[in-house]
């Protein structure tokens, strides 16, 4: 199995903890998103015609991108440790805290489009960092009350095991300390995040321990 | 059953269309999204901490967020006719094209995000309406690929009925149209969309049929 890769790359970190967490053997091969032109052309876009990270290439040649898809196959693949709930109202709140994250922060943050927002709308550092936080300070309001509703144990987003929830949520943190985000307002996302990094399979996946850093 | 919906909203239009495919009987609730200061409070947050669209509300009082979980909510609860293959391969394809839809296109072209962009950035219209096109370009073209790729019949994504990929790219494909994107390099995409809207679950479910239009 092959992870196309990249060490910053937010859903490349969610697979990579996920591979972790089930123990899959994988190789990586780097894909360095800053060297690539996100409307050009790029030898990765014959693997990936989004040119974006992650993908898998299976043993069979298969290949599947977009994260939360290659989470969801390594889940039914791999089904132990489950990172996604078979008991409905444990489902709807961990795909909730999913898709907040995958559809409603992290697509405002990435690369591509901070780059765009500096090159070619020409705002500056200071607005795009600012346009930064706001997405995460707004995805994060909701997630925290919604983690309060659920009676978290604060270990975990749902239930007493990381979930893919806490496979979206962990990364998105780890984005918004590099932008400075302070999360004394989310202290339950703190208490989650703090917790998860105590874990291995998330520790190795950090990307101050990936090898293309 | 209420739906919290708004009729321009892609992701309300996306519930709407399943609720129709699988004659589910539902009530609609109008929040009307323009009335909204993205970062601000609203009544509605009550219902959605994430003050967006669309909401679902069981008839136990359960309220599910985030359409593509409210999508496969029903799917699984009315299983007939189904959204969601069940068969490994098709499923892949299905969820690869409605994840590159909702977690790499939408996001970036929904309201708050617009409103941010002139309002907030002082981009100008022009510049905004760029922004639009560029992110629609980027993704239709590597959904073009993909559908290329998996020999759709060019009435629908993958397979020979509606899947939930249908559901995200029919939305999508309309607002392409509101800011003039022309369809001219993704034939495929041109023909699913013209297809589909022969259908009387997605013509019901279009904007223009709203009662809140």
């Amino acid at each position: 199995m092959i992870l196309y890769d990249y060490f910053r790359s937010s859903a490349s970190f969610r697979v990579r903890i996920c591979l972790n967490l089930k123990n899959i053997p994988y190789k990586t091969e780097t894909i360095d998103l800053t060297q690539q032109n996100s409307s050009g052309f790029s030898e990765y876009q014959h693997i990936n015609f989004q040119g974006l990270v992650p993908s898998l290439k299976l043993e069979d040649g298969t290949l599947i991108s977009q994260s939360l898809n290659i989470i969801e196959f390594l889940d039914k693949k791999h089904p132990d440790p489950a990172l996604i709930p078979r008991q409905q109202s444990q489902l709807l709140k961990v795909k909730q805290i999913s898709y907040a994250i995958c559809c409603d922060i992290h697509p405002l943050n990435n690369l591509r489009v901070l780059n765009y927002i500096t090159k070619t709308l020409k705002n500056s550092e200071e607005e795009m960092r600012t346009w930064y936080r706001h997405w995460i300070m707004e995805g994060f309001y909701a997630i925290e009350k919604w983690i309060e509703e659920f009676h978290s144990n604060q270990k975990f987003c749902v239930g007493d095991s990381p979930t893919m929830a806490d496979l979206c949520l962990i990364p998105q943190v780890f984005n918004a300390k590099r932008f400075n985000v302070t999360l004394e307002n989310y202290p339950i996302i703190n208490n989650i995040y703090e917790h998860c990094l105590t874990i291995p399979a998330f520790i190795r996946a950090h990307p101050d321990n990936c090898k293309d850093n």
